[in-house]
């Protein structure tokens, strides 16, 4: 892990970008921490700069809370190479979307080729991380994309809670392992979602396998969710990751 | 408004209980109040005595957040005459639930002639209620039974806020009144509630016609609302009823 800036932003959060195999991220840590912190992976769906000011917004709310935040880029998007088979995916769906084709093979090659790779780009960084003095555990996950969210629980023994936002494709062939979360889980539902198919989102709340889950739905399209429903997620975090035991 | 008791809690809740035109009722105000406060009316199923100790806790947790809080019996419950259709539309319902029949009628049949008869109880309290200096505004409707909440949200405009609990049985013909509520609305259900129709649950939380409304859904029966999910509906409350100026 190379850190290539660091830059202290007003409230005294400490930004730093790396590059982890030529995966860029970045990580912010609360000024005034002492101790190694909980941590929480900040998901998004892909372009880091673009994605910026929403990121930092979420990694400033999350350090007044005492967590520690880091995201990377998805593959073959933002300034990472192009993966032509997404690409190719992507520009289906859009075609099917506007004609109102079926989207279900199309989401598999979109998806699936995207969670395979970013997965393990999420446990590399996450062993990075937490070999950082100042990043502890335990960790959540947090934002899209959500089968990277999906796989990442369900195969990462380190992940202690997520949060999703239920606004994403997730291919059928998921399902079963939503069944196999265990960790509890905050599922945010824009009600009105245009990209979003609601029974489809309901469908998959029902099958997490958590024992302790959430689905708060909201009104509004898919960028409005209102401001005290992240306030809500936020809590959740501080619910499960603040009171317990470092685990890492 | 004739009050017969005076009780201080251990908090410093005072609590009195009241008769209105033959109907009881408990007033519960924080003790450290000097301005007239915002009121919570707290609905429930009917059944004060057996209900007392739940309430009595919304009361006080209610009473931490500055606001005041007031019940009254729902007819042909607690110590109030029997309604002779009521019981029996009850009995057919336990009778048509045994036996897996349809229930649409017998719906009809137990909750109209309540919502007929509660609403305007509920707001003769309201305006016995108000003339009260401790008691000011706004006005929020918090908890069962959900097709009285309803209609009170629809036909009293003082009802600024209302937090439903999707666990009681609201007739079909009632939807169109549901699409006329305007407040704010915040709906908790639980996810494997036993007695309740999750999709019917869903299709009526669609139908409400306020702009801002948000379904928290938890794990669980019935009776299983987790403390944060009871956390999240007070913070509802804190938002629509603390900030505003006084409407009485």
């Amino acid at each position: 892990m190379d850190f290539t800036s660091e830059r202290h932003l007003d409230d005294g959060v400490v930004e730093r970008e790396f590059t982890l195999d030529d995966v860029p991220g970045i990580l912010w840590v609360p000024g005034s921490s002492s101790a190694p912190l909980p941590l929480i992976l900040l998901g998004h769906p892909g372009g880091l700069r673009k994605m910026y000011p929403r990121l930092m917004d979420r990694a400033r709310q999350c350090a007044q809370l005492g967590f520690a935040t880091a995201t990377i880029e998805l593959p073959g998007s933002g300034d990472r190479p192009r993966l032509a088979d997404v690409e190719q995916a992507r520009a289906d769906l859009r075609q099917a979307l506007a004609t109102g084709e079926p989207v279900g093979e199309i989401v598999d090659r979109l998806i699936f080729p995207l969670v395979e790779q970013a997965v393990p780009e999420w446990q590399a960084a996450l062993d990075a991380l937490l070999s950082l003095p100042e990043v502890g555990g335990p960790v959540g996950y947090s934002g899209g994309v959500l089968a990277v969210g999906i796989r990442l629980a369900v195969v990462e023994p380190r992940i202690a809670a997520a949060g999703f936002f239920a606004g994403s494709y997730v291919p059928e062939g998921m399902f079963d392992e939503a069944r196999r979360i265990t960790v509890p889980l905050h599922v945010l539902l824009q009600w009105d979602d245009e990209g979003n198919d609601r029974q489809h989102a309901l469908d998959l709340f029902d099958a997490f396998g958590s024992q302790e889950k959430t689905l708060q739905a909201n009104m509004g399209g898919h960028t409005g969710v209102p401001k005290f429903a992240g306030d809500d997620a936020a809590r959740f975090f501080v619910r499960h990751l603040s009171r317990r035991p470092v685990r890492s």
